[in-house]
């Protein structure tokens, strides 16, 4: 949950000043959200969501974000869009914070993702690979393979209080993704944070997709890889093929998958899982104890990285060349 | 802020079932309230608050908060209304706790309360006190002065900490106060914690009274009290009196004061400080460091208890006899 910071109905009547939103009706902060304050917003002309952008978001790359939500909503791909203030402008200052207004999605986030679920989000995964593809701004991944060394290197002296063994585990994973990272596949705009409550659903039909604040250029079936991460695991660790199958479907369905992007899935998914590995045992090891911030568990994703050692191939995950193939 | 409990999609659809408030659209917990979770909660009927009871509100006193919402709504003062099911009922069962659903009231709470506003307030608090005359349940307060006693016994040997002589100075006025609380002046259902952030505003005007989970049968002046602490200090923790004379003012005109409860005012002002100066110093020594609950400084309540002794009559707080005596 997230609000860092609270804001004033003088200091939001002044912000809201620049916009054509009708009056200030109410505002509530809300917990969605890590990185920013977000906050419902009724004004005359409706609701909305208004975002503070916290320090953990770099300044710099939020014409970045914000663009890319607009560039997708006027194609059509459903998200939240910039609301401009009467100079054409999206993004403002509040509270000492970038900030910004968008339009409100309804839906929710589904607690327990189905095959059906996994099916539509695979699609609005490719369309979203689709739609980005000639948008003009680029951002590189913070957290691409040549940051998880470091991030494993401020932290390894730690692993072993989560599980006994777990930093020779991340530290032969890294060498191996290190020695076998694939470059030669088709790159793009992706998610990379595709998780179940970032994306909402409404009369069981997909209605949006939210928080692209992780959103960067990389490969896009390194996307596909995180999806499968995400949406694809029962809670025991088992990973569901059914659910993998029809990830996978629904974004061939859209956007067909080349031999060499299913030849390194696998690899892929490796560093999908060492990736979200690390993160969560870096705020593991870094968050105090008692603290309202829930820790997530970092052998969720060893559980996961695990798994995907095992798998040799894209048909691990469910593909079935005969029926989706390129 | 406040959500403890998560609901899912399938738990709300299957609670909204009992309802007419048409298709779920979206719910989304709010940082409001910190007793209970809270979900701003939008229905094809439109955009209502969802409340679930923790642990820490005592199940049998639900029917009374409810009821008095509904009691109040019902005899036109602004507060959420519970909505009812088709059978009638304003309270369920969501997520193994205790649920509500309530219309949700737009306005927001000020920051910065100025003489006005401390006028609609004393004016809103006096309707509420007229309007409850008449409600059929009770509630003791569980705050009241019997209740100081065994608080600072569970932590006077902690309480220099704060400050060096607190416990002997919260010692003497405990003592003051069980030798001098006045028991002969109106009774009747007060609000007990009608801080600024309980209270709505919109274009200027009062929209609006929440939070009732502290309200309780208790000296009708006592609220008072309480409301010449919540709105009328500076922040450098002088006594602001033309706020006190606007909220008295605004008090008075809805319910002449007598004479019996402007003599006690500041003896009933004491106590006010001095209930939150302990249950602040209370959760001052027992949240955990590090933890996201910001901790609210008790030392300002000992200011304003400090304050209050020096008052000698209503007149110490802008109550002028010419002006507003019954």
């Amino acid at each position: 949950m997230a609000v860092y910071t609270d804001v004033s109905e003088s200091q939001l009547t002044a912000f809201l000043a620049d916009y054509d939103l009708g009056p200030l009706l109410s505002y509530k902060g809300i917990a969605e959200g890590v990185e920013n304050s977000n906050f419902l917003l009724r004004t005359g002309c409706g609701t909305f969501i208004l975002t503070l952008y916290e320090k953990r978001v770099n300044r710099g790359d939020l014409p970045f974000f914000v663009g890319l939500m607009e560039h997708l909503a006027e194609r059509g791909l459903s998200c939240p869009l910039p609301v401009h203030t009467r100079a054409g402008e999206s993004l403002g200052e509040l509270s000492g914070r970038p900030a910004a207004i968008f339009t409100f999605l309804e839906g929710m986030w589904t607690r327990r993702p189905s095959a059906e679920h996994c099916r539509a989000v695979g699609g609005a995964m490719a369309r979203m690979h689709a739609e980005a593809a000639d948008f003009r701004l680029h951002r590189a991944n913070g957290l691409a393979l040549a940051d998880w060394r470091p991030l494993f290197d401020s932290c390894h002296g730690r692993a072993d209080e989560v599980e006994a063994g777990l930093s020779d585990e991340i530290a032969a994973e890294l060498t191996f993704l290190e020695a076998n990272w694939p470059a030669d596949i088709p790159r793009g705009i992706i998610h990379a944070d595709l998780f179940p409550d970032n994306v909402f659903f409404l009369a069981g039909e997909l209605s949006g997709l939210i928080d692209f604040y992780f959103a960067c250029d990389d490969l896009l079936a390194y996307d596909l890889a995180i999806g499968l991460c995400a949406w694809c695991f029962e809670a025991d660790a088992s990973f569901n093929v059914t659910k993998g199958r029809a990830l996978l479907e629904g974004y061939a369905a859209v956007r067909p998958l080349l031999d060499e992007e299913l030849a390194v899935l696998p690899v892929l998914c490796r560093g999908a899982s060492l990736r979200f590995l690390l993160t969560r045992l870096y705020d593991w090891l870094n968050t105090p104890e008692g603290s309202f911030v829930t820790k997530k568990d970092p052998k969720e994703y060893l559980r996961k990285l695990r798994f995907h050692r095992s798998v040799d191939s894209a048909s691990g995950y469910g593909f079935d060349t005969e029926r989706m193939k390129a």
